[in-house]
């Protein structure tokens, strides 16, 4: 691939009209990382969302099979440059090159898998109800049909620079559903967005999608994303993030004269329930696999467990002491960004100087933008005491939290929303637990037994979502083929002839 | 039935515990009818929505056929008190008994249909993924259903006391869901709203529902509305009125430290375009059925056609003064109560005092809450010159739009979210017009061909919703069986065994 320029990307052409600019950091060695980046101006987002808004018209009515050969030549353009795409990925986040490349699959994977999905019109959940000329009153002929919405503002995620950014599942969903996309890049891996962002490019050229279709916007302040938001064109946002940033994204689209859906994945603790029976039988394997799911790309994942009830006793000591050890012999891992690992050892000394809490384990020796990894242990009161306690610490932090029975489920009413929660038990002592788990149906979006939350299935039977805080629409699921759902509406053609119908309502 | 007892109903608990009071009353003759009605407090509404939170923790467990059968119930129960509903909703609204028996029958059917809808689990969109565990990595089983997402609020709508208030739409479809229902009355029905109120309760006892799945509670004020919606039990909100209305819920509700969702139907203007091949065909036929759209229930339907869109010359002006003499035949019909009549009155001198707009024809004789119907006209340009004359004028009046080909298209460009829009023309111009269409689509929720938008079919096909400021949210219809899906939001089961998963999602 050529060599990066750093400008903005509007439809096709490069735009840097603005004077601001920055630049990537290397998280390893926190050295400044070329070319400069030009921050959009009003003017360039104001372009990038009308030419948005005229590729809409055509882009709306673009053939299902061919907008499958857009989202399958993007998916081969990645795998094409992937090796480039990965190394400027690595420079920027510091995750590893097999994690990239993995993510890299993931991401081609949900671009096909969305091809595949709109190769059948079952998406489109067509309902048709024929006229009925000899009831009283007559019944018209009635062709429902789930459209495209408009414009789509993507906001690329820190920490899955592939996955859940350029070309990520908002992405892929908003364009499988016909919509065109304006990707905001997350300033902490912009080069590695400007790669992508050419090779969507690329693709939409190679398969004539109308010009507007794609474009990629830079911005570091707070401004550039509201902008987008605000917007007349656009009609609705992705965003996977922070809460606070999620938020004021979701209040600007609120009060917008016209407002439109934020469907903003802000994180969560993901609590996980162990059960007695559970530590009597493998505390050992929970355990290790404990340590693993929190440090797993430094901890820097919306689904990783921070939070670990289980029920006070020599049992839980002796599973307390296991992981810790598992923490204790693990290395430090360096942070996406300076911003990420400044937030991160905030939280965790807020939390480790806790009165009642302590910690159980971590590693030591981290230097630079390097993570202490932690694991704490505390008591029900305390936690139910402290509302900080409940907040999600960005990264590889958990807390183990000693309880009774009926304070474990006093504990799961008092949660607000997760993305996901988890009982690690067995078979023979759930049915005990029956109160739990409909507690914690109404807690979360995915319900796990005996697995651990990280590592998000892309499939059909995916939710990845839940009640707010954790998302801002718990109708919907950022994972999976359902998210195309989110950038679609329904419209209901009635009495019209079959030659002024689209081609999928027809007889 | 008992004589009305002008209470709040807290579950089964009558409870006026405020001194505020008010009364509905006679539109006919404008005198108060008995008895008073009791405002709700914040302690009644707090009530209220405990009980609702403590019955959603059962009666979202209750089986779908057991929830089938509670609606049946109610509908049985509207059927045995038909005749002394009708005889308090014409006294309170003014609407002929006809139109409220045949309401009574939509509200039933409605009822009887969701009853329907949840006897087979499709309603759910279940999907299943099976483990795969010989995969690297190992893919978990994983089952996605969607749940009830809470206790809802409905508002009662003040043009349609049965179908869209106590037991209408929004109820019948959350009841489905497994969502508790507190209804706010609207303050013009309240007797009829009690009457309505006291039927589900009985169903509710006669099916032995929990204590709490349905409240009713009274006000006047904008507080008891806003109360409701801002209460921390509160999970959704289903409301059809204004615009004003409306946006204040919203805005209530999306500015929650919780958001929550608020389906709100607003009304519209919905456009209608008459094609040059329609008029010259039937331009009697269009022009009588114009004038029986417009008046339909005086004109108090969101549905109703009020901007009318036509190429200039004599067919058009035959067709206006044809239907201009059909609003001058037509009696003056009595309005719902004091608030729309005057709302009705001023926004219709606003729109005939409007430079460029001359009144066509219009109703003789109206007295008292009675509304002059009528039918005006002007130039494309004073349309568009005037952001005022493409607000909705709720009441009997409508506006015919003299423009070109060109105009025609510009000014379904200029349009702001509708419910429905609506082409008369012929099969063989439309090809002629598929821009015209095409624009229209991203415009409303229903697209209408040589028909007339009101009189709204319940059925799975209907969509009855729109891009804002049709409604507040355009993902969405409030009538018809996918109404449901306001009320319900997904979870992922993962990894669980057979015996713990609801019986819906097992193999």
């Amino acid at each position: 691939m050529s060599s990066l320029h750093g400008q903005n990307l509007l439809a096709s052409n490069r735009s840097s009209q603005g004077s601001d600019t920055f630049h990537a950091t290397d998280p390893s060695t926190q050295t400044p990382l070329e070319p400069t980046f030009a921050e959009a101006t009003s003017s360039e987002i104001d372009l990038a969302m009308t030419l948005a808004e005229k590729a809409f018209w055509h882009y709306r009515k673009v053939e299902d099979s061919a907008k499958a050969a857009f989202l399958r030549a993007i998916a081969d353009g990645l795998d094409q440059h992937v090796e480039d795409i990965a190394a400027r990925a690595q420079l920027e986040t510091a995750l590893p090159a097999a994690r990239l490349h993995g993510e890299m699959g993931r991401t081609t994977n949900q671009l096909r898998m969305f091809a595949d999905l709109i190769s059948s019109p079952d998406y489109r959940d067509i309902r048709i109800d024929t006229a009925l000329p000899e009831r009283q009153p007559p019944r018209p002929d009635l062709r429902r049909v789930l459209i495209a919405m408009g414009p789509v503002v993507v906001f690329g995620a820190s920490n899955f620079p592939l996955a859940f950014s350029v070309a990520g599942g908002d992405t892929a969903s908003a364009l499988a559903a016909g919509c065109p996309v304006v990707v905001k890049a997350h300033p902490a891996h912009p080069g590695t967005s400007e790669l992508v962002a050419e090779v969507i490019l690329e693709a939409a050229q190679k398969t004539s999608m109308p010009a507007g279709v794609f474009s990629l916007v830079h911005g570091r302040s707070h401004e550039v994303g509201l902008a987008l938001v605000r917007h007349p064109h656009t009609a609705a946002v992705g965003f996977t993030g922070s809460l606070r940033a999620g938020r004021a994204l979701f209040d600007a689209a609120s009060s917008r004269p016209t407002p439109i859906p934020v469907y903003a994945e802000m994180g969560s603790t993901n609590p996980m329930f162990v059960l007695p029976g559970a530590l009597a039988e493998r505390a050992d394997a929970i355990a290790e696999g404990l340590a693993q799911s929190v440090n797993l790309g430094v901890g820097q994942f919306c689904t990783n467990p921070g939070v670990i009830i289980g029920q006070k006793g020599d049992a839980l000591d002796a599973f307390v002491n296991k992981a810790a050890n598992y923490f204790q012999a693990s290395d430090p891992g360096t942070m996406l960004y300076s911003g990420v690992h400044s937030a991160y050892q905030d939280a965790l000394k807020r939390a480790r100087d806790t009165a009642g809490v302590q910690v159980a384990g971590e590693t030591t020796g981290a230097s630079g933008l390097q993570a202490t990894a932690a694991i704490m242990r505390t008591d029900a009161q305390t936690f139910a005491a402290n509302d900080d306690l409940q907040e999600e610490i960005f990264g590889p932090a958990t807390l183990i939290v000693e309880s009774d029975l009926e304070q474990m489920l006093e504990l799961a009413k008092s949660l607000s929303g997760h993305l996901t929660a988890t009982i690690h038990g067995t078979e023979a002592e759930l049915p005990q637990y029956q109160a739990l788990i409909e507690v914690l149906e109404t807690k979360v979006g995915r319900l796990i037994f005996n697995g651990f939350p990280t590592g998000v299935e892309v499939c059909s039977a995916m939710n990845h979502g839940g009640p707010y805080p954790a998302t801002t629409d718990m109708r919907t699921t950022s994972v999976g083929t359902a998210a195309i759902e989110r950038f679609l509406r329904p419209i209901c053609y009635q009495g019209f002839p079959q030659t002024a119908l689209p081609a999928h309502v027809r007889d």
